[in-house]
Order: C-alpha cells, then sequence, then structure tokens
C-alpha cells in the first residue's frame, strides 16, 4: 500500500504470534543489551524483575519484524525519521507470545517533494494476555501512489 | 555507578569506535527489518539512499551496547521505562565508525521507593565525520547508592 492508502485511522493486527524462547532472549541479549536480568537467568532471579526478560530493543525488533512482514507499507517504505514515546510498560518473559497493531495517527504529504508523504503510526505489542508490553509512535516516509 | 553519582550535566563518551560493516549490516536487517534498502546492496542503489544502509534498530543497539561497556549506570541498572524522540538524522553505511556519548538531562528520586531513581539521559551517536547519526533520550532507573 501506499501513503494515499492508509488515512488517519486505518488499523492493522499481526495475525502471527511471535513466540519468545529463553534461548533468543539471551542471544539477542549477549549482542546488544549485556544486562544481568537480560543474559543470566541465575541473576535475572536476584533482580526487581524476577527472573529473565527480554531487552526493549529485541521487543522492538519483533514489532518491527511482524510489521514489516504484514506488508502494511514495507512496499512504499523510504524509511523511518524517529519514533517517539517508546514505553516498556510489562516485562517480555520466555514463553510469551507477542503480536503487534497499528493504528495511523497521522499523514502528512510531503510540502517539498510531491512523491512522498509522512505517515504516523501508534504500535502496540501485546501479549497472550492482551496486556500491552511496549508502544511507540513512529514516523514513516512513504511513496505516494503513482 | 549508582543514581547519585550522575547529577544534571554529566556527561560521558565511548572510548571506543565501533565500525559497522556490510556483513553486520546484512545480518542484522535480514533478521529484523528486512527492508531491501538494508538487506539488499543492489536493490539499495535503486532507492532514495544510494546504497546500503544500516536498520536504525542496529544503530540502536550498537549505542546500548557501546553505552553498557562504559558501564556509566549498567551496574545499578533497574532497566529503563522508555525512550523519547528516538530521531534518525544521517544514514549509517558500511565502513562508517560509530561512537555514542551521553549526556544527562534530568535526575529524579522515586518518590514511592527510596532505593531508585530516573535518570533522564540524551544519547548522541556520531559517524567518523563527527555528524549526529542518531540521537535519543533514554529513562534509566537507577539503584541509588546504599
Amino acid at each position: 500500500m501506499y501513503f494515499d492508502d492508509l488515512p488517519v485511522g486505518y488499523r492493522f493486527e499481526a495475525e502471527t504470534t511471535h513466540e519468545v524462547t529463553q534461548e533468543s532472549i539471551l542471544d539477542f541479549a549477549r549482542q546488544w543489551d549485556p544486562q544481568p536480568f537480560h543474559t543470566d537467568p541465575e541473576a535475572a532471579k536476584e533482580s526487581a524483575y524476577g527472573g529473565l526478560i527480554a531487552s526493549g530493543l529485541q521487543t522492538m525488533g519483533i514489532a518491527l519484524r511482524q510489521v514489516i512482514e504484514m506488508n502494511v507499507w514495507a512496499d512504499s517504505s523510504m524509511g523511518s525519521s524517529g519514533l517517539d514515546e517508546v514505553r516498556w510498560k510489562v516485562p517480555v518473559r520466555p514463553g510469551d507470545g507477542l503480536r503487534t497493531r497499528g493504528e495511523v495517527l497521522s499523514s502528512t504529504p510531503s510540502a517539498s517533494r510531491p512523491d512522498r508523504g509522512r505517515t504516523e503510526i501508534l504500535y502496540e505489542t501485546v501479549n497472550q494476555r492482551d496486556e500491552v508490553v511496549m508502544s511507540y509512535r513512529a514516523t514513516q516516509i512513504l511513496k505516494r501512489r503513482p
């Protein structure tokens, strides 16, 4: 879909669930976020979280991957200028099943470049109990329908 | 360092540079951000970027890793509640050398929990030309000095 196909209020949701394994939590965290409550199940038990939790950046990666696989805007994507209000609300633990949904918040044609526009989307990632574990707003630069 | 050791205005900077290779860009993007300008050098040439660029999430991972390795707050970290104003300002390309710096913007003891506080930090990641390629504000929950 193009910029023009995603009006304010448009909603979409992943059909698949991403299961978070302990192995994937450890792998991701050892590479990018080596804090003990992400990398060491024993140390994590002694932490405020009472057990291993996923890096927030891993949850962002899972959400991003799900959104690209939904192919709502992927084919018209010219990248993103940024994110706002990234919030980690509920810890993500081994065995959780995550699903991401989006809602278009604003849609602004470029004033200077007629081939593109900016689409601001609120993303929420929920777990198997429908708790929102993470939310953020992303600004995508999307091609306009030729 | 503890919450108490990071007052407003405190600055720190990575001593090491992280070199971004084409292979690491492709590996990261294939796993988390499979858009053609991140995963396919040939398709990337035809994109608005004129060549392969790193996923913004990879740049966040590089920054996070550098910050944890500096061990400014890592030992007292109780996690992060979120990020604000994540901005990707300049594309990150193969061969770039990235370095991350931080500055404490606010420092707020918890009203309800005397063992911790919230430290808001502005991060900037710069390339070998000292261009800020990415910036964001992160809120860390840090243990207070016992």
